[in-house]
């Protein structure tokens, strides 16, 4: 890198203390009218600019919120965070606001890199994704008064009536409540359910929101509800072998709403297979791969989800508000309601183990 | 935000100047042992920190990198950047660097956030992507002495021989041509090639891949060759449409070979849509979606490609050096080789106009 000039450099110029230089930048109102024409002449001369870094320190905002980056995933459901990300950089971008991204392997990690930044005041808050039951990342950062808020709200059980930090979440309840809806409406009567197995709240509300449809719609409750359902990892394999189970049971069901768009692509596969192509299947967050292939799916609002989280970091207007000051005027948090995006498939089915005709394996890896 | 205490808390309860300060954090040597205790339990007792930020100023090194994000792209294609970014970020980070964003809505506006962000002094260096012919944002960063890489080569003839900046890139000419050589592999006579129509060396390099293949191994050339061949906007619907075009043509391909992941799915729609289920298809860039649907593709490797990206900026042991400095014996570009990854379908077809009874159109929006 190129040497920039610095203070000291004005200052030798001019003839002047680094103080004085300093005074004319920060306190020009003590500064005599002589000695300021002298620095000004050798700011110029020299092309000083005084850093960005060294007016922060002064005014203690770094513009700028801290992000950890995900870890890559391969799922086709795994870009959500990305959109989330680009939506944050976005809205964050129209209030000044810049997003640091950085790495962490595990909680304790990123907890560290929490303390790093906080002591260098690089960023003036956080914005954290995937949180868990009991992270302590939340836990050091209220410990610690630093502003924070979560996209996904805090695994518990009073988390709407008293959240004890800012939040914004998307109603897994209402997209998949919304999702079997619409499939009772096509004519469906019994709506299976292909969901996450990892007990998180997501897992839960999602549930929840296909049970209580199916219970009010179709009067089913119990076993009978219970059989229709089926809690998996994330994936298109896993959903083609989980809807696999489902349509093999004596009474399986005539319609499936899944947690994501990688289950219902596997779903979608396996009714295909097994001659079923007119099975409908709903996914959930309305990525790229839905549009693609004509499937239904539930779209998170994630604009409205970024817009959000910054109101509860720096306010409506884009003024500064502590996050972590809770009243019951001044709510932190927001639950945002999904919208269903139906549509119709034309153009994806299976022809049984047919096969594309691609050389061997010799150029297989 | 809570007050953190700032070097003047510390001049006042250690009833010295700022100077003396500033001396016991940057220059101890010369400071007498009593003031050194004095100014070291007014630290303590107030918890102060010297900013990150006013070591950066003295240092002049942010350990930051600026990258603008795209805008998000719709296409199957379009996380391709969301990968390298992950890959570039977990790459900087083995070397204490952060990557810093920011959005920009035109290569003018572009400009003006390199400059403030130069001023600064917010970054190191950029990593640029999406470059184009006679981009003035390298231009800029050029003509500034900023140091820079971009992921793509400058569009121009010379670039390899004579690069006029660092840049990465995948072999786009290497990649279509091990995807039509793999298709002649398998028995195909006649490869089509679905590219793009914008006139990048991205799709110039792609079509010569395909094109010098079929010219080598089957023997085609000029018009031959060139009705085999469509240029269209990247999307599954244009994919779609071009290969239904090709496959009605009276010397159809028996192979197709395309430019991005979302044209193959296009093209195996269209094929499936004809009744040519067997026909081959090989995608470019291997995205989540082609690991899904069992779509051979072309791989690039982000990581190698962010990892060279960073070599050319700072050296290959984690050094600065300048990314400018060019010489014979420190070549300040990459071309890097992508991977075919081959696949058997055996899920994706068409059941024509079958279509998924979901409810009407009330639902939809």
């Amino acid at each position: 890198m190129r040497q920039l000039p610095t203070v000291e450099d004005v200052a030798r110029i001019a003839g002047v203390s680094r103080q004085t230089v300093s005074n004319v930048l920060n306190s020009p109102a003590i500064v005599k009218p002589e000695t300021m024409t002298r620095v000004k002449a050798a700011i110029e001369q020299l092309g000083y600019r005084p850093h960005a870094s060294a007016r922060r320190l002064r005014t203690r905002k770094s513009s700028t919120i801290g992000v950890r980056l995900d870890p890559m995933s391969n799922g086709i459901s795994g870009s959500l965070l990305d959109r989330f990300l680009h939506a944050l950089t976005e809205r964050a971008a129209e209030r000044g606001l810049r997003i640091l991204l950085f790495t962490a392997r595990t909680p304790e990690h990123e907890i560290e890199e929490f303390r790093r930044l906080r002591d260098g005041s690089d960023v003036d808050a956080f914005v954290l994704t995937s949180t868990f039951r009991q992270d302590p990342r939340t836990a050091w950062l209220l410990e610690n008064d630093v502003p924070f808020v979560t996209f996904g709200r805090p695994s518990g059980d009073d988390d709407l009536g008293e959240p004890i930090h800012p939040w914004v979440d998307v109603d897994g309840f209402s997209g998949s409540n919304q999702a079997t809806n619409h499939a009772i409406d096509g004519g469906a009567t019994r709506v299976g359910y292909l969901g996450f197995d990892d007990g998180t709240t997501t897992a839960l509300e999602r549930r929840a929101g296909w049970a209580s449809a199916s219970a009010e719609r179709l009067g089913l409750a119990g076993r009978d509800l219970a059989i229709l359902a089926l809690a998996t990892e994330d994936g298109v394999p896993q959903g083609n072998a989980a809807a696999t189970t489902l349509l093999a049971s004596p009474a399986p069901p005539d319609a499936i709403v899944c947690a994501s768009d990688s289950l219902a692509l596997g779903a979608m596969m396996a009714a295909a297979g097994l001659g079923r192509n007119a099975l409908p299947v709903i996914g959930y967050d309305n990525t790229p791969v839905a549009a693609a292939v004509g499937l239904s799916s539930i779209d998170q609002p994630l604009d409205l989800v970024a817009q959000s989280a910054l109101e509860l970091l720096f306010g409506e207007t884009g003024s500064t508000v502590a996050a972590h000051v809770h009243s019951a005027a001044d709510p932190i948090h927001r639950l945002l309601t999904p919208t269903l995006v139906a549509r119709r498939s034309t153009e994806l089915a299976s022809v049984e183990n047919s096969g594309f005709p691609l050389a061997g394996n010799h150029h297989e890896r």
